[in-house]
């Protein structure tokens, strides 16, 4: 069994940096405090004899050795990246339960078969720069690492410039092989604790299509300008908001649709809008239904650009199909937990993870603990130590039945 | 008459200062454009005779005596901040007409029995700072001089703060009296244009109300929380964009609703939106009108605020009823436009004018001319010399009436 206190400790740590006043973090990904927060992560693994390595997109690879080192690693991670109002746990519970996985493993001098990794994937939060997930999508090859070094954030700076800024920018090479992924996670929704469980046995992650959808309307005058000869592109971008929220209605309860991102220009009290640029973010349980929310948005747009009054484009900018885990390994983490004596339940991620794109190199699985009223992406994101200690030890049970003693 | 030409020539002039690459302008309110710009006004007001004062909200009066300087001066003017996107007409063409009237008088060797003054009241366009119409509000004790000291722009800024730093913090005095006011301006809607007309002989503006409106959701994760959980602010600020277009369309033609800023915090993609940060403006003919579209709105934030899910709260900032012209200066106008051949028409302004409160203290009249597809708040704001001409033709003709020569 893993040290609670312990893994409590580095979470607590590692939260320092970046933290908020309202008791959250704010690290967003590759800035200087990024930065910082990796090196705490590096200096950590070296301390518990791990060796270290950074691939081309900054993804931190700290691996403990096994008997066999020929044999593909068993691996488990997350990020450290966080949203502007984030929490301390998302991501970060995932992390620091691999390092108390190595950890424990070095306490009680066990030595596996297969070598263990713990990494730490680039920018999963999508926050500063798109794709989201980006490292571990790279890492898996679902896009390329030219196209995210390339992207920008609204300031204009690229991933690669923001990597070498911080000093992670490491060595391209061939993706080595995966044995199996395992992923700790908060659930970041509310299933777990409205039915008093501890563990989330996770059957898969929604599907998620992104966009960058743009409006153009012409500003005008608030005041001399009659209502009927308006382009006024917040009323149509407003009209959108709404469509997107149906549109996942429609569809529940495994859909979802949320515009976080709007923007208004020239923002002026008494100028009519004359563009407005937003996100719009759509997941479903189902590719099919998916499809079919890409096609119901694009239908809205059309009918809201009113004919050329306030024309809308849309670009689709991250797609991943819903992703199912890898059944075997499904069902080691529903007997770890039973064997542990946890309460748990199946759900399915409503979020994307790292994992999502470690499921197409290797075996994969995720266990879900649950955070207080299910929020995440808040600065209150809350968890309790007995349940992120119940998580680590099913993530500890799983990894060695795979890695293999 | 007035050189048409003359006067062309000191708007392209004027307008170099903070223009920008489509061919508008840019000089917010006491920013160093506006401080450039007002120098350039001073030195030509200087050269064409005139003694120059600035108050303590940093109004500036550039004054050419009378015959009889004990008398009230007859007074013309406007502005010369811009809107963020604004054009080169919007209130720099109603100073540089008064100045226009200056040099003219001079050029023809005429005396007037009053002294004629030519004002640039500060802050006009109320996109940096609030309240609109800030200076001539001050001079017509609309509101105090410290309230108006005391704004802030976003950044943090206040009025005392910039007005100190271009060097325009004035002496504070008993505000003088006036013998009548008149402002020539850019229609800025489609009337003139529409009906071939030259000169808009206007009857009186639109009455305002300005509110600071925000909305309380809760931010969580886009993926894992349900649509029927959400409580997103954005999604209820979305609805009360479109309450607002339907309250202005409830109570057409002579009311108007615009929602210009529209702010989404954290503003990141996977985040539902935990506030939002709005303004909404609307104007009305009839002051009893405008008072039921100011409860509709206030109905509408009780009711999106969904049982207190998304409370939403309304602060009045600016408000100032309807303000009809003075008859007898009104028909000046008109028999003015007559003798000197132009075609005009009876017009109602939609956008506030220093004018509106400069006629609680003195009779008031304005003259409009046409802008291009009636566009204004835009770097594409067009007008033509021969109207700006006109206007100012009409103009003169109007002052001297009133100042006698
Ligand atoms: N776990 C998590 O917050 N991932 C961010 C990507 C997403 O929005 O699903
Ligand atoms: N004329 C003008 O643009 N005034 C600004 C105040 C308003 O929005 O009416």
């Amino acid at each position: 069994r893993v040290d609670g206190a312990r893994l409590w400790q580095s979470l607590m740590d590692l939260a320092q940096i970046g933290a908020t006043p309202k008791g959250g973090v704010c690290r967003l990904a590759l800035t200087a405090l990024d930065g910082e927060g990796r090196d705490l992560f590096v200096r950590w693994a070296r301390e518990a004899g791990c060796s270290v390595r950074v691939d081309a997109i900054g993804n931190i690879f700290a691996r403990r050795a096994g008997r066999n080192d020929a044999l593909p690693p068993v691996m488990t991670g997350s990020h450290i990246d966080t949203q502007p109002t984030g929490g301390k746990f998302d991501g970060n519970y995932g992390v620091l339960a691999g390092l108390e996985v190595v950890r424990t493993l070095n306490d009680r001098g066990i030595v596996t078969e297969a070598p263990i990794e713990v990494a730490v994937w680039t920018n999963e939060e999508g926050s500063r720069f798109v794709p989201v997930m980006m490292g571990s999508g790279v890492f898996a090859g679902a896009f390329t690492l030219d196209h995210a070094l390339a992207q920008r954030d609204t300031q204009g700076t690229s991933v690669a410039e923001a990597l070498a800024a911080i000093g992670y920018a490491g060595e391209q090479g061939p993706t080595p092989a995966v044995g199996a992924y395992f992923e700790a996670h908060i659930e970041q929704g509310p299933m777990l604790e409205a039915n008093g469980c501890v563990i989330g046995v996770v059957q898969g992650a929604l599907g998620q299509r992104w966009y960058d959808v743009s409006v153009q309307g012409m500003e005008a005058h608030a005041g001399p300008t009659p209502m009927e000869l308006r382009r006024d592109a917040l009323l149509a971008a407003s009209a959108l908001v709404a469509e997107v929220n149906r549109i996942a209605l429609a569809h529940a309860p495994h859909a979802r649709g949320t515009v976080g991102v709007l923007e208004v220009f020239p923002s002026s009290r008494n100028v009519i809008p004359g563009s407005v640029r937003m996100t719009v973010d759509l997941r479903a349980a189902d590719d099919a239904v998916l499809l079919q929310m890409d096609a119901e948005l694009r239908a809205a747009c059309e009918r809201l650009g009113h004919a050329g009054r306030t024309p809308i484009t849309v670009e689709q900018v991250v797609y991943f199909p819903p992703q199912p885990f890898a059944p075997q390994l499904v069902e080691g983490v529903r007997a770890d937990a039973q064997a542990l004596g946890y309460s748990a339940m199946d759900v399915v991620s409503g979020a994307g993870h790292d994992a999502v794109y470690l499921a197409r190199l290797a075996p994969t699985a995720m266990v879900f603990v649950p955070c207080a009223d299910g929020i995440s992406h808040n600065e209150i994101e809350d968890a309790q130590p007995e349940h992120l200690e119940a998580g680590c030890n099913v993530l500890l049970q799983a990894m060695l039945r795979s890695a293999k003693v």
